[in-house]
């Protein structure tokens, strides 16, 4: 049990782990820029820009963490894969790591991404796939992630970078391929998807948080793979949230291109989350896709 | 003939850097974080502590720069290898080079370090060579080069990135091996040294001033060497002082280990340089320390 700077702790993933943590007993800072949304009251919050100069020093100085989980970064639907703002989020998380050295942080645990692998595999492990990121999203993690081990590792303090494959579930931005399928199809609309035939592997957002709130417990150090294992289509993730929305022929499959770019197959090896943190996801694809298909039937409109 | 923003004007390299641009009749303008110290007059000097919140942007807005050549990064002798002023450095340039995009700038040329490289070869070339950075200088330099590379190509900017090796000559910090080596043979001291085994790539920093300006004349793109092509041991170096000065009975030899984790050998492949820039060293290095020593002499002590 810990004191936990926890960052981005309104985000889609981010409220996921804020729970986790609270669930493990965690004394944990939450962070974030918004106002506080009304999340779990057992958390104390904090309100900061970390983009903005100063306010790391602010919030740390403030906290005095003994770990840090770094979620927050920039996810903007569609935009994230290349926008600049992705290089604001290195200088941040850069500033931000500085500080938490700085002030005797003991452990830091951050979001990672499978765009950090050169996408050309049937199966991504952490220590032999090689790293070539294809987009700026990547890059800007991958380069994140070279400075911060070397700048922790010289402070004597840990660092576990959870790289995470294809989150879905509650809270997931309106415009993402999950939420903007059961939202059209909830409504009684057409929704248009691609033929669907690329492979990802689908992690139930919970399973994510409870992931991190593993690996912050766990003494596991670098990159750790934060994913099932399994891979699923498109197609069956649609399928699953058409079938159980019972509207599958408003489906129009085929109707637009993959994204360009986007590799066939994105699957993790997750042994060392098996073996090194102790970690299995628990959630299947028709478990988490029906918990999200309830979860925006009571959303409020 | 460029409007073309320099940082770190008043270093070690960037004062010659300064004087090779103005050479090739570009309108300079030089950045210091210090008072700008009486060199050369044709520039436009502009003094601003990039590490500072706003600085990088407001000399973007009042220089609108077509050209950037970016020398400035922590160097204080013995510390910047392991320091983690290089973070502050990597979030600095990346802030920089955000700034210079979007103000519309046309090519970057950039100092980059033999220290990105594994350090297991004969010889180093851009292309083949495997980069494992020893040290956090070597780390924040390679992931500075990775993120710029990224944001400038996106951007449609021209990006150079040179790999300095080691540079020698006037003003290099007195703390520096040869700077010490001359300083103290000079005031008829004895000088530690180790047995001088290890070879180096070394350049007079007139040359590396010359190919920067050369290499922001050309068209090349990413990491280019700045080198001679010629290895030359610690020893040669020294003895090739010692023997302008006429005192090699003060050297002590071997009387201090080498430092720790420095590799045997550190030599350039120079064809990018040589065939794609058309720029070859032309000082030697007997020449090179001659220059050297005179400049220590004449120099007000």
């Amino acid at each position: 049990v810990s004191r936990v700077l926890l960052t981005g702790a309104t985000g889609f993933i981010g409220r996921h782990v804020l729970a986790a943590l609270l669930d493990a007993g965690h004394d944990v800072h939450a962070l974030s820029r918004d106002e506080a949304s009304g999340a779990a009251g057992a958390a104390t919050w904090h309100r900061a820009d970390l983009t903005r100069a100063g306010e790391s020093e602010r919030v740390v100085a403030a906290v005095a963490p003994e770990a840090l989980v770094h979620m927050a970064w920039y996810v903007e639907h569609g935009a994230y894969w290349h926008a600049r703002e992705n290089v604001v989020w290195t200088e941040a998380t850069l500033r931000l790591l500085r500080e938490f050295v700085a002030a005797g942080g003991g452990r830091a645990v951050l979001a990672g991404t499978c765009a950090e692998y050169e996408w050309s595999r049937e199966r991504y492990d952490e220590r032999t796939s090689p790293l070539a990121p294809a987009t700026m999203y990547g890059v800007a993690k991958d380069a994140t992630r070279r400075v911060a081990e070397r700048l922790l590792a010289d402070a004597g303090v840990e660092l576990a970078w959870g790289r995470i494959f294809m989150p879905y579930g509650p809270h997931e931005g309106d415009r993402r391929l999950l939420s903007s399928v059961i939202a059209a199809l909830l409504a009684g609309e057409e929704v248009a998807v691609s033929e669907g035939t690329h492979v990802r592997d689908f992690i139930y957002v919970e399973d994510v948080a409870r992931a991190f709130a593993a690996i912050l417990g766990s003494a596991v150090l670098g990159p750790i793979n934060v994913a099932t294992g399994s891979g699923h289509s498109i197609r069956e993730l649609v399928e699953l949230a058409a079938a159980q929305i019972g509207r599958p022929e408003l489906v129009r499959w085929g109707s637009v291109p993959p994204r360009e770019g986007d590799p066939p197959r994105l699957v993790a090896d997750v042994r060392r989350l098996a073996e090194e943190v102790g970690f299995e996801p628990s959630v299947g694809l028709r478990e988490g896709v029906g918990r999200t298909v309830a979860w925006w039937r009571s959303r409020p409109r």
